[in-house]
């Protein structure tokens, strides 16, 4: 018998067939109309299945362990926050990028359709907006400092690992919804946490296999030094994100800028003299010191960076930390030091970033609280783990399923399946009564290592076959030694 | 000198304020304004500090291992969705209560006023929000199977442990966002998966320690056998939507509804004779076979509750399990089993809830994908816990702290303190020079067990001094003996 199978390309096209001629009533052939449209996640967002959240729970897991080695101690805050906390606090850019939430219920009524009239969108967003998706977490770890500054006990060695929202026009690798990985240590100027912040570095790139990866850090006071020195007369500010363009843009072009902005030809041969990038040294610090001709900006900021190199003793480290002195970063947020991290030939930019800052909680009123921090992004580690080939694709999973042929085998099974994971292996029983090539196939396509097979003759002899999915192999193990068996064997215990 | 301190009570006196006379300029009194009111999380949000995401995590941490441990895993989806996936899977109440998120940029031009001119809200907010928050996982999870229904292996096991939010009036014990932990296994009809969830329900009661946990089963089918033997002339969801009151109202009130709803007292005398509330076994089962009449559906409905008695073994589970013929939940969600979980005496209603449905995709255009799943709910089984004093809130921090007196000693505790991370310890010394007692202060208040304190006569003899902060000893160990030494008095190695 034919059958008619209908398939549409719009929306308007799908209801339209609704009008043809029913062919199973007329022509007596059974016809199928095609279901709706698959529904889809919206653009810019992610759905991560197992094998995907298997390598990123390795990521987050890794970073988060470490930071617990380090003392630090977890926050979380709420997805949405008030309006009120989040505007003006990234820039009027970051105003553009939060994510708003429509007022609920009766409070829609409240619109003021007035300023729609007037073309003036941000009081019409305003009357029907009163919260918004929280952009990142160090704002709303500063709402909650000053909000619980009775509890927090300081120094605060803080660490969140939460997601943030971003109405960012979604692209390739640009995401409006993504995870990011703080911490931060608040109330002390010391430099043991600058420290303590390198050796975190150090041991979350170790753990992930990113032995490539490379620190670099600079200090803000050797920005302004440079302005200083060179007699520039502009902004730090200016100074830092024109500078900021090197890596993008080149030092030609980069000199081609200075010039415009009224440097000397003199005063941008000494900027490029100074601005190199070196292994960090007490040596290369002395060499530095004399470069910016002892001005003092400088001398604080190698004082500095020499406890820094001390307590954490970088010369020996084994991460490649080098001093860059072009870099800025976060433009006017940092004080002090500032990191950033990068694997070459990755393809991809910076995976972290953090450094000093004076006032994190100023704007909510709570003033001279100076800390450190650092921000891990999880995403583009990912991607330079997956470009790099670090993720282990084929591992096995953990579980042990278990297959059986008919009613009597299944409860025998069930009971096996029960003392597994009692012992702390992960183990479930395949739940229908199907043929064993279909449910080896289902642990093939689930990538199971250990598949637990029983039918008459080990129900007698009170044993299973292990079949090793991986070398094949099919081993009859009596009940009493299986899961020594398999523990032998490598299969995982919690 | 006396000081003036200046507060106020609103936002518009604040600014008021600004145009006293300057009581430092004509009275030499300094004076403080206020700094604004605090900020603060939305109403219907939480904050979560450091000692209640231990316990938090403690639970969440639990039952994703046990979910492990029975072969489930892991998915995520996005924290908001299109609002064509989440708009009509709620119910109209439920519709009213999704967080909307505003278009961003310049589509919040093409907003339609003319909606609010006739007053319909619904049009004017679908011209303004193309997007919403997550309401629940079981409708991200039926849309990410019809998306991704060429990877996913059935049957499925998932579990999915993410936050959702609802627009409900803020209030005690009601959150705008929460945590919910689900899961569930699609594409299989087997009872072994309802017994696997009971499993379930049994590992993760014992694991936390909630020893007097009850969980109730019943099975539609024995619904709808009530309205067929009691010749009721309405609908299956008239009846347990009535019936679902029973906790509530009582047997007396109930029966005054079902009056007016037009059954005979007759019916009425046979429903309560019927809906009893026992511990589930083979026994009791063939009792309420009779008791139906073996009506067929109540016939079919013991059939699969002896398959998940015998599978899971019921009747000897360390759960006190129970056949409880009046429970509904979800109304007309559930097509076969139904669970739900509850803890006498916490104060707190269901702490879980699920069941078997037939038609999880259909709305998605994916027919015939029979599932069964469960739902914990974190908030709830936090408040059950506290209530229940199941949270050891006094246990002391995993984190050693390394105290110093100089810089000579910083130096070398920060050695140490390397050292004993490499081990597995969480250890980071205070990271600013000041008297000892402000250190141990601080370790008091952070709940450290472990101090480490080092000065001349300890660098001299290359040793440290451990003081217990719990039983107040000191004891001087040599450096080569320290992370047994901690580790023997009960230091945490990870």
């Amino acid at each position: 018998m034919t059958s008619v199978f209908i398939v549409y390309l719009d929306k308007e096209l799908q209801a339209k067939l609704r009008f043809i001629p029913d062919l199973r009533d007329n022509f007596l052939l059974p016809h199928y109309i095609c279901p709706m449209q698959k529904p889809s996640n919206p653009k810019g967002t992610r759905d991560f299945g197992p094998a995907e959240l298997r390598k990123r729970n390795h990521i987050l897991n890794t970073i988060r362990s470490v930071f617990e080695n380090f003392g630090f101690q977890p926050i979380e805050t709420p997805a949405f926050e008030n309006l009120s906390t989040l505007t003006g606090k990234y820039g009027e850019e970051g105003d553009k990028l939060l994510f708003r939430i429509l007022n609920s219920g009766e409070l829609v009524k409240s619109v003021k359709t007035e300023h729609i009239e007037k073309e003036d969108n941000i009081a019409f967003i305003q009357s029907i907006s009163k919260k918004g998706l929280r952009y990142d977490l160090t704002v709303p770890f500063a709402r909650y400092v000053v909000q619980h500054s009775n509890e927090v006990v300081f120094p605060f060695r803080r660490y969140q690992i939460q997601q943030v929202w971003r109405a960012d026009r979604p692209g390739k690798g640009r995401f409006q919804e993504f995870t990011q990985c703080d911490a931060d240590i608040i109330g002390s100027k010391s430099m043991v946490n600058e420290a303590d912040l390198v050796l975190i570095y150090e041991a979350v790139f170790k753990k992930l296999g990113l032995s490539n990866a490379i620190l670099k850090i600079n200090h803000r006071k050797f920005l302004e030094a440079l302005v200083q020195e060179l007699n520039l007369n502009f902004e730090v500010t200016q100074f830092t994100s024109t500078l900021d363009k090197l890596d993008k843009i080149g030092e030609a072009a980069l000199k081609e800028e200075f010039l415009k902005l009224g440097v000397t030809e003199h005063a941008i041969d000494q900027l490029f003299t100074i601005i190199t990038e070196e292994k960090i040294s007490l040596q290369f610090l002395d060499k530095v010191e004399q470069a910016f001709n002892h001005n003092p900006l400088a001398v604080q900021a190698c004082t500095e960076l020499r406890e820094v190199v001390q307590f954490a003793q970088l010369e020996n480290l084994d991460l490649d930390v080098r001093l860059d002195l072009s870099l800025a970063r976060g433009l006017d947020y940092y004080t002090g030091c500032i990191f950033e991290s990068v694997v070459p030939d990755s393809g991809i930019g910076s995976i972290s970033g953090g450094g000093r800052y004076d006032d994190l909680t100023g704007v909510f009123g709570l003033k001279d609280v100076s800390g450190v921090g650092i921000s891990f992004g999880i995403d583009r580690i990912y991607e330079v783990m997956a470009n790099l080939n670090l993720f282990d694709d084929h591992a096995p999973s953990d579980t042990i399923l278990l297959c059986h042929f008919d009613e009597e085998s299944r409860n025998y099974q069930y009971g096996i399946a029960k003392t597994l994971r009692s012992k702390g292996m992960a183990a479930f029983i395949f739940p229908d009564t199907k043929k064993i090539a279909k449910q080896l196939d289902y642990a093939n396509k689930r990538n199971v290592r250990f598949v637990l097979i029983a039918g008459g003759s080990e129900i007698e002899s009170e044993s299973v076959t292990v079949k090793d999915m991986i070398s094949g192999s099919n081993t009859e193990v009596k009940i009493g030694n299986l899961s020594s068996y398999l523990i032998d064997q490598g299969a995982k215990v919690n």
